[in-house]
């Protein structure tokens, strides 16, 4: 992805290894600063997904392959340092894919730190064939609105909902994103608008309450989000307020893609409610910056994901095409066989 | 309504004159502390309604019926006075009500401070006959939603969604509340939330896209908002964010309703399309208290309300009972007949 910084830019990606140290875009201080966080061992690496200095399914897979390699490096027991890492954050699927993929490579007896960054570059390769794929359901002029940050930030690079976005900014095709500013955490507001801005791409951001008057005024010809987590039946959870965004596009008739990779797709549970939710804290509620919004005492429900039934998906995008709930049988017998080798 | 003063308690108005100076509860300070905004002339009570020291559509038509008083008092041009308080804000109807009222009984000779008195007496009297209305609709145990701030606060007393709530209090029913922050200005989590707490009434605070997760769950059994202003038809204007409520409350069987006195009701407006949705500045999404948001230069759309057409609204609690837009037609000819008077 592109990146200012001071008059120029650089080519930066969300998270990379560089002298066994994982090198990560310190998230939480955009749009503000660019700033990197150094994690140097596999406490910092665990502590950068649970703090949310990386954050997106497919991010925190390719941090946790790095966080890995890194264990591997230091002569770390493996195992432990899987659980470590897999108990940070409970929803998104990557994080475990990759990590089973990484201790899969160790019984293989395989050098980690090629592994990882092998699978980072997988990660950007599949996320440019979203975009490809992603690019067909663009007209010129489409109004896209997007939740939360499905971007390069939520990935290794080039991103997943924002991958076809990208896609249809270098084929010289016209394209406006309305983004949700995404409470509690704000990552439409400080992170999709921050690339989009990056990336000279015409956007607004907006409450994440005013899509449905937006959709309501036609305003809006398509909705595209990411996902954390993708049920066998195609049920999604992705962040919160995601489903709501589904269940008002399908009362305007405006179609609502999810756009993953695989890695996303977990086939061992068999609907969206056999997904765990992660519950945060109050503080991401009640304050923003120091201050505190509700009244001291006021207690607070926040729920970070939501689950989106497969019946509002119009279809899901991702390195192989763009699928419909129909196609998961047959990916999920693929996955199996690939399983059992 | 109750609010704490260091150790005890006071009973306190949103809006009453004193000594020609009208008074208000400052909004903008709230939860952190109960202060009051003093307005001597039509011009600061213009900019207390511009500038939301005041909010909610019953709450702004005392103001200004106060301001009107106030005018007479001061020997001001009434019909000048009455175009600068009708041009703050276009969304809320009960401002044009009050105003028109006033201009009306000025006419008839009538002293304007015996009937602002008057019309924020009765401003109470049909909140609580909203309330005693609405506890119909609210068995033991019930959990509500609410969106944005439609108590006390947002009238000269009682309130209009949080008037059954009370009522149910006072009843020594069983009620929990659930309020939607309400972005952008966030007045579920600062007002809603500071009211249900100094009445002791159980509540929690969420983010307003967490909605659609406890619907889903079936935490949600009845949504109750107020309104800025109904068409004849019964499409409700009001705050950004309502409509989406009410089309993720229909997509779950739980039953909105609006909560308005007549005064809020516009039957010179056939529909919906017809009301003035009033857009606001970028900062109200861009900022929170002094920090900015989303980077700069990412522009920002700001509707601040929305409409919510009648079918999606199982009934409108109001002083005259609970009603459906069925009854609508016959209220219309009423309030013709007594203009016609």
């Amino acid at each position: 992805m592109r990146a200012s910084v001071g008059e120029g830019g650089v080519e930066i990606r969300t998270v990379w290894m560089e002298g066994g140290v994982v090198k990560l875009i310190d998230q939480r201080r955009l749009p503000g600063e660019l700033v990197i966080f150094e994690a140097k061992d596999f406490r910092e690496v665990g502590f950068a997904i649970s703090d949310m200095v990386v954050r997106g399914a497919p991010a925190i897979g390719a941090t946790a392959a790095y966080g890995m390699a890194q264990a591997q490096m230091q002569g770390r027991d493996l195992q432990a340092v899987a659980a470590h890492l897999t108990g940070t954050r409970p929803t998104g699927h990557d994080l475990f894919h990759a990590v089973d993929h990484m201790l899969q490579a160790a019984e293989e007896g395989k050098d980690l730190v090629h592994e990882a960054e092998a699978y980072a570059e997988d990660s950007v390769q599949r996320c440019l064939a979203i975009g490809e794929h992603g690019l067909t359901l663009l007209p010129e002029g489409a109004r896209v609105l997007t939740h939360c940050n499905a971007g390069a930030l939520a990935t290794v690079d080039v991103g997943t909902a924002l991958a076809p976005i990208r896609a249809a900014k270098a084929a010289g095709r016209k394209v406006f994103v309305f983004v949700d500013e995404t409470r509690p955490r704000l990552q439409g507001a400080k992170l999709t608008a921050w690339e989009l801005s990056q990336e000279g791409i015409e956007h607004a951001v907006i409450a994440d309450n005013a899509a449905g008057l937006l959709m309501a005024r036609g305003e809006v010809d398509v909705v595209i989000t990411g996902a954390d987590r993708i049920a066998a039946n195609g049920d999604v959870a992705n962040k919160i307020g995601t489903y709501e965004k589904a269940v008002l596009a399908r009362e305007h008739g405006i179609p609502f893609y999810v756009a993953a990779p695989l890695s996303t797709f977990d086939f061992s549970l068999a609907g969206g409610e056999e997904i765990p939710i992660e519950e945060r804290g109050e503080d991401e509620v009640a304050r923003v910056g120091g201050e505190r919004l509700a009244p001291e005492g006021s207690p607070v429900r926040n729920p970070a994901f939501d689950v989106t039934p497969a019946r509002y998906v119009a279809g899901y995008i991702t390195e192989r095409g763009v699928l419909t709930a129909k196609d998961l049988p047959s990916l999920r017998a693929e996955a199996a066989g690939s399983k059992g080798k």
